[in-house]
């Protein structure tokens, strides 16, 4: 679908708004859903002339975690182009990698040595403190830096997790990674030695072997976390970037580390925001608009609420966005498109695979003059049922800029 | 999709049944189809708050036999997994196939020879009587039992057709079985000698051969039928069971040999019913609810009245079902889903393309408050027209069994 799209872009002078509400579906308390439930005369009214629908993110069922549900909404088939835990753990603490960078996710752990051999008493240390795990991988990075010829960086995550980037030389591929966890997933056992399951990944195993030993003899008297695990061994994933993809000038307005993280993977420019609410967002986005063709725009609070199961203060986050979408309309948009990556119903208090609503507005929609913005009204809008990489292609030929397939 | 799903299963002490009303979906008789002429005060109180769809079977306009039916609505690709013919009868008659096993249709006919050459003068002995069958069956078994270290075995059906199982010594491949029909398709023809397509299959084929000529000495002198035609070469498909693929215990509840055969191949525990009625069915559900994760009730006679023509009748059963289906919801049922495995409208007598009314009820469900299932009431609902293949992943999800997709 996307090389098709692709040999028929072109370009010209409109204007893409992309707006995610992270977790936007949701499932009715009390009959209705967070986004029936709150007030959004913005949206309704802009909806009654809008195409509507609902998007699967994945497939039918399948409960997508934010990265691959991203992926998808930018037309990235997700699961065949699945985001590697290490570079997305990466992305979310804003760490950069390149072409030749390796991530992999660290745990900090405890150990007891019977012999040489350290038994796991406890795989995340106690959960130790931010703070606490901050002095560590300082004590670290200072004693371990390179091995045989690789750059060796630590950063420290939230409580015990950080993350390890191995900078090799020369660009890495898919198979490089191929590296086991060490994580034994149990107390009681030992780590499992870093193995590689081809030639070029048992050489980045020897590494991170050694990375292992020297690491953990510098930490063996910490009396909190006296070893490290190590996981998700993974590359950049090669994907074309949204200019090469759509010929778009694509600029990312998010706060959060993680969905910045991913536009940058796909060639987006991140641009700063002063602050993360969505009026902080808009100002960007404003400040911005004329260098642009496309806008990915996210608001994080709608999944964040979901996730602690607070139906009210999602609905809220909905209602300030409303209340603020004019601010963005205003400024001359070609094609707005408004839906979340995936639901995150507050009832259920996690992501879920309930499809998402989706509103998409431009001078060539077939609007059935309907007002209302929601789960229901999607269900009956002009779109149906689609496949979330099915929204870009739609996003483009709203802006004209899609050439006839065939002749 | 079923990799996918596969690879993201857990386990929990959830409960699923899916209740299949063959052949469910139907066509309007006087403004209204056999589920909506039916009295179904359960169904559609069930369905205010449940998720309602259509699915299709296998592709749009495909009309789907009973067995690439139930295999895509257990979620195997019903195009790419075909049951051989053989196989398919087999099961239909409750024998057991195991891997070094072939299975072939067979139909007794009348040839006249001319000179050594049979000429066929009836390709369905005039579809002699099943005891007829039985009794030449009798007298062929008894002469022809081995050929080449291959057992050869002859189970009668009814009328003129019978099913003849080779048991190899090693497991066999689909290859071993591409050998061509004897069945010249035409009366005053002969028969087709068996070639196979390849080395294998052309072993097949010479023992194919060989208990051709031996049978039809031992009936050349009956006078109704004397001679057999060979069609549907085949070997069970190798597919993963329900275990593997969705980490369920699943247990079928069905009262006829092809749904029970169907179900065996997948690994499904085939549970004894004491009798034929919907009732005697729910008393199997009932005595073993505790011991499954996943239950298949087959409820076969919406089927055979649609294909009599008998749209009373047929609206008769699912009423039938719909009395009993809160036999089924006392027993605590986390996820509850009733369809079809295709449509069998009265007013075509046949098994039919049309999308098929599916309903699946959980906690998890966006109801849309409407009472009633119906083709109408489901094409209004919140699944939209999926793929019978998705509705496994859905019941899952449902169920709590599957993981987040990615990070």
């Amino acid at each position: 679908m996307q090389d098709l799209v692709t040999k028929l872009v072109e370009k010209n002078s409109s204007k893409i708004v992309l707006c995610v509400l992270d977790g936007l579906g949701g499932l009715p308390v009390r009959g209705k859903t967070e986004l029936e439930a709150a007030r959004t005369p913005n949206l309704d009214r802009i909806s009654s002339g809008a195409s509507l629908g609902l998007h699967v993110p994945v497939e039918r069922g399948i409960t997508p975690g934010s990265g691959a549900a991203h992926l998808a909404l930018f037309g990235y088939d997700p699961v065949r182009n699945e985001i590697g835990r290490g570079v997305l753990e990466a992305l979310g603490l804003g760490i950069d990698l390149g072409p030749s960078d390796m991530a992999v996710r660290g745990n900090f752990a405890t150990v007891k040595y019977e012999g040489d051999t350290p038994v796991v008493t406890d795989r995340r240390a106690g959960r130790i403190s931010t703070e606490e795990n901050r002095k560590i991988i300082s004590r670290i990075s200072s004693a371990v830096s390179e091995i045989s010829g690789v750059k060796v960086s630590f950063y420290p995550g939230l409580e015990h997790r950080f993350v390890v980037v191995l900078s090799f030389l020369a660009q890495l591929s898919e198979s490089d990674a191929l590296v086991c966890d060490t994580d034994p997933q149990a107390e009681g056992k030992s780590p499992v030695r870093p193995s590689g399951e081809n030639k070029s990944s048992q050489k980045t195993a020897e590494i991170a072997g050694e990375l292992i030993d020297r690491a953990c003899e510098v930490i063996r008297d910490e009396p909190a976390a006296n070893y490290m695990l190590l996981r998700g061994f993974s590359v950049r994933p090669d994907l074309p970037t949204f200019d090469r993809a759509y010929g778009l000038r694509a600029g990312c307005v998010a706060a959060y580390p993680m969905y910045r993280g991913v536009s940058k993977l796909l060639g987006m420019d991140v641009l700063e925001v002063s602050g993360d609410s969505i009026g902080d967002e808009i100002q960007t986005l404003s400040a911005n608009f004329e260098d642009y063709d496309f806008f990915y725009l996210h608001v994080k609070k709608t999944d964040s609420y979901g996730e602690d199961g607070d139906f009210g203060a999602k609905a809220g986050v909905i209602e300030e966005f409303d209340s603020l979408l004019p601010e963005i309309t205003r400024l001359g948009v070609d094609v707005l498109a408004v839906t979340g990556d995936h639901s995150t119903p507050a009832a259920m208090k996690s992501h879920s695979w309930h499809p998402v609503p989706l509103m998409i507005s431009s001078k060539y929609c077939r609007g059935r003059g309907v007002e209302g913005f929601s789960e229901s009204c999607c269900l009956s809008g002009d779109l149906g049922i689609i496949k979330a990489t099915e929204i870009m292609p739609l996003l483009l030929a709203h802006a004209g800029r899609l050439r006839k397939f065939g002749a």
